[in-house]
This record gives structure tokens, sequence and C-alpha cells, in this order.
């Protein structure tokens, strides 16, 4: 190594010591006479003095150089006078003797510090200098570390990490897929893969029993914020298991984590299925931090004479605790925030019970204190709380005060990001219907079982077919999902029929399984984590930019090295293809 | 979990136990009255009993269950009479009082024993059977373990592992890109890695100090034996580092691996130049297990008058030890093998060395015994020894030779798979010429540092300039390379000069890292690992393919999820493609 020390190491104990760093000029500051540097590395920042009198020759050098520049210097470990207890390397300096300038720099386009000068586009094309940051390269290593204990956790209970190929086959079904050209099968075409769901499957039906794998995915969605065409997941299949092996397996795995990088023990897992998810937060990833749940107030509000509520499919609302005491002005803000077409409500109804427990409210004129009182003990209301109410389409209302309600934890400041919540949420449907194609759509994707309780409705009434399937949502954000498969060609069959997918089409995209299916497959069931946005969780991000190396933009563009780009007339024809593009 | 216990784990001690295993059928066997069925899963095989005084019912349902149908068994755990010693669990079997068939099994295409009936293709085919034999699953097992077990090593040495795009740029320098259309972007395109190599190399110049990746790489290559179009790398880089902190580095690695997997302590690393490998072994991957050195007798051979050899440009041979005893017929035998075009030579020169101490040879009549001494004496060769000698071309003779080595090293069981000899070959050129373009092509890569010591040849001589890079070979297989790195943009620059690719080039291709290397980069230097190949020297098999779960044939298609394939119209056009196909 062309050094002897990191710039993270030396201590007290290490005074008297010759040594040689490597680094990056952090700063250099000039007293007149002496001129400190402090040099940083990956592992730290560590004071190198020159001084006038020592080695002028040096001092002068010293002078001389700028921020960022790559230098080495020796000299001796001395303890300091002026120590600096933020510092873990502070109770000493270098006492510099030789130092050599490896590499200049130029002055870079935003400072390397935690609050740097540089925006978000400036340090996304200069990402390799954003990375020397504190707080990006602390992402980082957050990463490889949780990986690193997520395979460990892994392999002690005997799962296997499999790779699976990454490229394969498009299959029409689900997102789109970006597709890779086959140059020596013209016309033909592999896929990237949007989960290894098929070959997890398959390694089951060959009996690795318990599979992993950290890996890469493709989604070429129309980029929306914190999307990135490329994702992480952790991906896992067991054999011979129920919904509750897999829980207590990943439910393991969550708790190692928050225990090894969080100090955190995480209290039991909640479960909650997807119909109450929905009817009492309004979202089927609710944040449990804080109660405020969605009531129904339909029965005891509507037939009353006011049209709105007359003609809403639902009334309902939220009890905020304290904030009776709202002005007129923060209701009317609320209300224009409910408004936003993000969250797409008509308007917002408050009940005020005062602390005197009067009753004021915006619907005074349709609703008399009795009828208010009703509400009021509906939503099991004390003083000094403040509901808030909307009615309208049931799924459209219940989403908006979904929204509301986590607006409201936020100003009540009960969304505390230190405090973590696990659940899981379960009994999804099955089934989605599409107005535009007419047909059902998979909700989880077409290998996941319906609940054996279910099964006569495949027929009749697939719409309320739930499925063995389950999200792991933290804190309100979907960490992962998973399901019991179907392994039984008739079901497997009979599933693609209740997709309207031909048998011919069935047989074409995934016949391989089906064959599959045919030669012992073994009941199965697993779950992916959305490795990126659960190392934004832990890292206290709440963008997944924050923890990739090299992110794209919300545009799916790598503004570093300027990609997706145009090529050469010559590599397009090797792979068989003209452009068609509209002028 | 639907079962207590797997199929490998049951012992004498636990006799008297009520068990329920959950596995694949194995075969049955019917006594008359007792029937067994082996049971099993990936930890083992266990003996089943059923019989027909316990309980008839159940006997006659075993009786009716066949190869690889997944059942579910309930019974007792007993010491067995007849014992099997050859399986862990040969001392017990279970008595069964419960059996169900989870899912029936059709006749599979071949058995799933370590001795298949099923050819390639058709293991390819149902690749999720194969899997089931023993074999497939334990190479998968290593890969596993072999993959935990380097990031184990790099995690303790601080290495950081970071995950780089997958969807990157296009560079034409180089072997054929993977090419994925951007449907966002109409008419760009990005490309899929052949390697991180410039993404490392900003992760060093972002100060990473250490990074490793197990990453998927890919290249679109005109399939050979043995080639995947994605592979796996151990990709690895580190800053302020020589040449001799990489060789410590992974050398330590490689010794690590051997001592866990093959419970070997590999000798001391062998250091060769790029120069002494072709010279000797006329190779840059040589077998050194075994000597049998190429020794060029050119000078005492050429002007004695024979053509063949005047003619030459060189003439040069092995000394196979104790096998003057070879027959004229096995002679003609080995002359036809040079001859094969995989070899290419024109022909083969011999020089007994009988026992009593005379001389025959192919070219008595050129050549009289004073001179044939001479040429014993240059071999250093003793009685009983055969010499095998070519002339010709000095690049495809000394091949040839490398050849003809390997293969009577082979026939003379001189290359045993249970020695592993580790190897560094290093000062590699730079440069190759390309005759067809006229000009130079980094035989590494354009970022490979050239050797300080040859940097004045750059201009004049630049043939003859050899880079700061070195592969590792093992038993003649080429496990991994790197070097040290370029990092000063204006040797960079310069490198591209040589490399005849124009500034704009430079800058529309590589910008990015050139304006990297202007904000400080250090020192660095790294190596890859081609993983595939490595689980393969472990696992003893000289197909990469044994140790890939879903491996693609030689014409780069999966035949398993019949891969590529032709894609719908309206893919096409969302990518702004049409099809260009000579019919």
């Amino acid at each position: 190594m062309l050094r002897t020390n990191t710039c993270g190491e030396l201590r007290k104990k290490d005074c008297g010591k010759e040594v040689t760093l490597c680094g990056w000029v952090q700063r250099t500051r000039d007293l007149g006479g002496m001129t400190f540097i402090d040099i940083r590395d990956r592992y730290g920042i560590t004071q190198l003095t020159f001084s006038v009198e020592l080695n002028k020759e040096l001092y002068q050098k010293a002078k001389t150089i700028g921020r960022e520049y790559v230098i080495k210097a020796s000299g001796t470990v001395v303890e300091r006078s002026n120590k600096n207890p933020k510092k873990p390397t502070g109770d000493i300096e270098v006492i510099a003797n030789a130092m050599e300038i490896i590499n200049p720099s130029d002055t870079v386009p935003f400072t390397i510090e935690d609050e740097t000068d540089g925006g978000e586009e400036l340090r996304m094309k200069y990402r390799y200098l954003d990375i020397r940051r504190d707080m990006v390269k602390k992402n980082l290593l957050l990463r490889h570390k949780m990986a690193f204990e997520t395979r460990n956790f892994l392999n002690q209970l005997d799962f296997i990490e499999v790779e699976t190929p990454v490229l394969i086959k498009s299959t029409p079904e689900g997102a789109r897929d970006f597709l890779v050209p086959s140059r020596i099968n013209p016309g033909h075409f592999y896929a990237l893969p949007q989960s290894p769901q098929t070959f997890k499957q398959l390694l089951m039906v060959g009996g690795l029993d318990k599979y992993f794998q950290l890996v890469k995915c493709f989604r070429d969605e129309d980029f929306r914020a914190d999307r990135q065409p490329e994702f992480t997941q952790i991906d896992c299949e067991m054999s011979y298991v129920t919904k509750k092996d897999i829980f207590e397996v990943f439910e393991g795995l969550i708790r190692q984590l928050f225990v090894k990088f969080k100090n955190i023990k995480v209290g039991s897992f909640t479960r909650l299925s997807y119909h109450d998810a929905i009817k009492y937060y309004g979202t089927d990833k609710p944040d449990i931090r804080f109660e405020m749940k969605i009531v129904d107030i339909s029965e005891i509000a509507k037939g009353q004479g006011f049209k709105v509520f007359d003609d809403a499919e639902i009334v309902a609302g939220i009890r905020v605790p304290g904030c009776a005491g709202y002005t007129r002005k923060q209701i009317d803000e609320l209300t224009e925030w409910v408004k936003r077409p993000q969250i797409g409500a008509k308007g917002l109804v408050y009940v005020k019970v005062n602390n005197d427990g009067t009753i004021k409210s915006s619907v005074d004129k349709f609703y008399g204190e009795k009828e208010l009182i009703k509400w009021v003990n509906g939503f099991g209301a004390h003083n000094d709380d403040l509901l808030l109410i909307m009615a309208g389409g049931k799924n459209s209302t219940l989403k908006a005060l979904g929204e509301l309600r986590l607006e409201m934890g936020n100003r009540l400041g009960l969304r505390d990001p230190n405090t973590f919540k696990c659940l899981w949420v379960e009994d999804f449907p099955l089934l989605e219907w599409d107005e535009e194609t007419q047909r059902y759509y998979a909700m989880h994707h077409p290998f996941t079982s319906p609940l054996e309780e279910d099964l006569d409705k495949l027929d009749k009434d697939p719409a309320n077919v739930r499925a063995n399937a389950y999200d792991m949502v933290i804190n309100g954000v979907e960490v992962g999902g998973g399901s019991i498969r179907i392994h039984d060609k008739n079901m497997q069959s009979k599933m693609f029929d209740v997709l309207s997918i031909s048998k011919d089409e069935a047989e074409k995209q995934f016949g391989f399984l089906m064959d599959a299916f045919r030669f012992g497959a073994p009941p199965h069931g697993g779950i992916a984590f959305g490795f990126d946005r659960m190392v934004a969780l832990f890292a206290g991000t709440d963008s997944i930019r924050d923890v990739i190396a090299f992110p794209k933009n919300n545009a799916g563009r790598d503004i570093m090295i300027d990609s997706p780009a145009t090529i050469d007339e010559k590599q397009l024809k090797d792979l068989h293809l003209k452009l068609d593009i509209k002028k």
C-alpha cells in the first residue's frame, strides 16, 4: 500500500509513530508559519501539520495545494494541544516531514461536505464526487452491510443463493419489459426480468427447498418520482411451507436487521386484512405508528337532508385529537390541501368538540346538536378533538382520508422517524377487473394461489376471491410482498382461464412452468423485498436515489454517463433493426 | 412447515420419534407385504416402510405411487435391521402410519440419478428436473458457498460491495455489447455492461477505497463452446495500491477458498512474465502442474540443410519423459493429432533417446548422431525420453507445442485434478496491432497503465510497451485478470491517442471518466475473477454450464423457456423499431 495507515485510525496510543497517509485534502488553514491540512479518506479525517520552522520548503508546498487534491504525506504522530473531541482522530495530528501531490484537482463543482452547495442535478452529474460526501458514503456502506447481514441470516437457515438468468423471455402479462434484440437470432428478443418469479418456482420444483437472491430487476415504466428502471430485490422462496412459516422466517430477518443497524427491538408484527386496511386507513400500506383510524358515519350522517352527504356512497372521517382549536384559516388551508389534484377530495367538513363540550361544525345548518353528538360518539371523540369528514365515492373518499390521516399525523408529530411499526397486510383480492380490456388481471401475479376457503367462488364470483398473498409494511412503506403459489397444474390452468389467457397463449408464455408442474411440484411460497426501499427506510431518507450508487433520474437517464444514447448505424444493422421514429 | 424433519437428518438417536417427512419418491420396492419408499429432498434420502400387516389400506396406496411423486408421510422412526452404511440416514427407517400424495408426477423424461440416461439437450429442456440430481444440486450449493465465502473474506478486509448499473451506455471499443432500446427516449439505447470497469474506477475516484461486487456481465459474442452470453464476475478494485498489494489480497482469497472447499493448502503462487509464458509454454495461461517446457533449438537445428527447419522462424520442441518406446503407430497418431485444424501444425519430428543410449529420429536422413546429441543435450534429455519437435512461424509453432504439451501431460497423467498450481502471469503487452483496421487495440482495456519503465517507448515503439497487468491462472485455467489503472488524465488522453481514438470520440464515450480524473483521482488497480469458471474448477468439471442454474446453449438459447423469442408488433412499435431482416 502507498500508505501505512488510513486517515481514520490514528489515536493517542500511536503517538511517536512514523506514518504515511494518502487521501484527499478536505481543507487547509494557514495560521502564519503553520499550515494545517485535513486529509480525508473513506475511514476518516486526520490533521497534518506543516511548520515553516521545521521545513520551510514543505511548508511553502503545503500552502499551494487546494481542496480535493490527492496527496501522500509522511510524518510523526503527536498529541494535539487543542484536541477536537468531535473527531475520532481529534487527539492527534501528524507533523509532516514529506508530502507528495499524487494528483491535483480542479475546483470541484460543489463542496464535499454534509451541507453541500450542489443541487441534485449537479450532484448526479458528478456522482463520483457526491459519493465522497459522508452522507452518501454512509448510505452505500449501510447498503453493503444490510446485504451482507441478509445473506448471513438466510445462509444460516439453509437458504441457497442461486443466480437466475438476466436474459429471459418477454411476458406481456404484467408491467412492460425491457427488451434485448438478439443479433444471432434475427427478429428474436430477450427480455430483462421484472422478477425471477418463474425461475424461483422452478428451483422449488427442482428441489432446492430454500432459495434466495439479491437480484437486479427491471421494469420499463413511465417514470415517476422515485422509481428506477432497475432496482434490487431480496427474492426468496421456500418449499413445503404455509404462510405462517414465511411470516416466521422473514419477521426474523427484519428483526435482526433492526437490532443490528438501528439497535431497536421491533415489537410484534401486526396483521391486518386488505379489507380492514382500506376500511380503517384508506390504503393497503397503512402507517400504524399512530391510530386516527377512519370512521364510517354513513349510517348516522345520511338521510338528514344534506344533499352532499345523502348522495355520497360513503361519509367518513378521522378524529384529530387536541385540534379543536384550529382556526378558520387553518381549516381553510386543510380544505385547500385535500382539494389538490394529488388528493382529489371535493371538500372537507369539520366538527370541533370544544373544551367546554360545545360543538361547532361547518354543517351546523344541516345538523342539530343532537345529530352532531351522535357523530361525536361515533368517533369516540373527547373535548378538544377535531373531526374531519369527507363524503363521496367509497374508494376515492377512503383514499383521500388516508392521505389526510398521514398529513395530520405529520403535523401532530405522530410519525416519529425513530419508531418502527411492522405490519403484515394479508388476504388481498386475487383479481382486479379492468374496465378498458374488460377482463380480470391478477392483482399480484398469475401464480398466486387463491385462499382455499374462497375456491368455490372462483367461477361465479371471482372478484371476491381472496389470494393467499401478503405484503410487509413498515411505517407506511411497502417493503415486501409475496404469496403462497399455485403448485397444481389444473389450478394454474384454471387461473389462466379466469385471466382470459388462452390455452395457446398460456402454453407459449408459461409452457415450461406448466410442464414443470407435471413432474412433482412441491407446495411452495415466498416473498420479495424491495431492497432499495428497505435501505432507504433504514437510512432515514425518503428517496431511493440516496441509497443507489449510480441512480438514474426520473426520466430514466444516467446523466453522468449520458445514457441512454444513440448507437452506430452498424450496431443497428447487426441487430437486424431499423429506427421507426415519427418526426 | 408441512414436515417435522428433512429427509436427511434422522439418525439412530431419533428412534421412537413421530415424524412427518415431505419429498420426492426416489424409488419404491415391493417385497410382498412390505413396500419400501425412498423419499428424497435436498438434504438426503430416508426409507419409508409400509407393511400390509400394520395398515393394509396404506400399503395398497403406497404400491400405487411412482417415481418423483411428491408425498407427505408420517410415522415412527425405528432402527433398521439391515442398515445401509452408505447413507447418513441408513441406520433408520420410518414405519409409515399415514401418507398423502401431494402432487403426482408423469414419467420423467430421464431418471433422477447420478448416472442419468438423459442427454444434455434433454436435461437442459427440463433443467428443473436436472437440478434434482445430486451432481447438479451439489454444484449449485458449492457455488452459493463459494460466493458466500468470497463475500465474507472481502468484507473482513473492509471491501464494500457496491451494485453498479446494468443499464449503461454502449462503448464500441472492445467486444460487442447487448443493447436495450429505450422506449421513452426514441432512437436511444442502453447497453448491458461487459464489466463494471469504468464504474468501479469512479467508485475509487469517489473515495470508496476498496470495492467488490459479484456481478452479472454480458457479451454478445459469436457463441463458442462453453461461453455464455451472461456470466458472473467477482469484480474488485482498490485505491492506493501497487500490484504487490493486489497479489497479496487475492492470493489470500484463493488460498482461503482452497482450504475451505478442497481442504488444500496451495503452495506459493508462481510468477511468470507473459514473454516467458509464451516462450516456455506456448500460451499465456500455462498449466504448471508439470514441467515439459518448450525448448527452442533453432540455433542448433537450423542451417544443416533440412529445408523445413531452415525456412522456419523457429524450431522447438518438448521432452516427453519415458516415452522413447512409442511405436510408429503411436507417433503417427500424434502427428495426425497435431495436424488437426484446432492445432494446425504442419508435422511433427521425433527423436527417441533409447534405453541403451542410442538415438532414433524421423530426421535421421538430415542429421547425424553428433548433431542429434546436441539436441538431446539441448533438451537435457535422458534415456527413454521422447523429443517432439515442430518448426514454422514462431507464434503458431509455440501455440501448437503448447497444445501438444497439454495433450502429453494428459496422456502421462501429469495433470492430476486434485493438484492445484497457482500462477500469476504478468507484464502483458499493452497493445495489440490489428492488421485489418491498421491500428492498435488495448490488449486488456484502454484504462490499463503501462509499466513505468516502458513509458519512453509509448511514442516510438508502442508494440513493445508492457502493461502493469496480470492474470491469475490455475491449472491452465485463466480464473482472473486485472491491472493497475491509469489515474492521470494526461496519460489517459495519451492512451486514447495511441489507440487512434479521436478526442471527440474519447469525449463522447469516456468523457465522464476523463472529467472524473480532473478532480483528484487516486492511484488504483484491481482484478476480476470469472466466477463461473472458478466454481467449475472447484467442482472438477470442464463445463461452466454445470455450475449455472439455468445456462444457455452454445447458440445463446435458453431451450427450457424457449428464449430469445419473437415479440408483439406493439412492443416493437413502442420501442420505435422495425425489423430489418433479409429474407
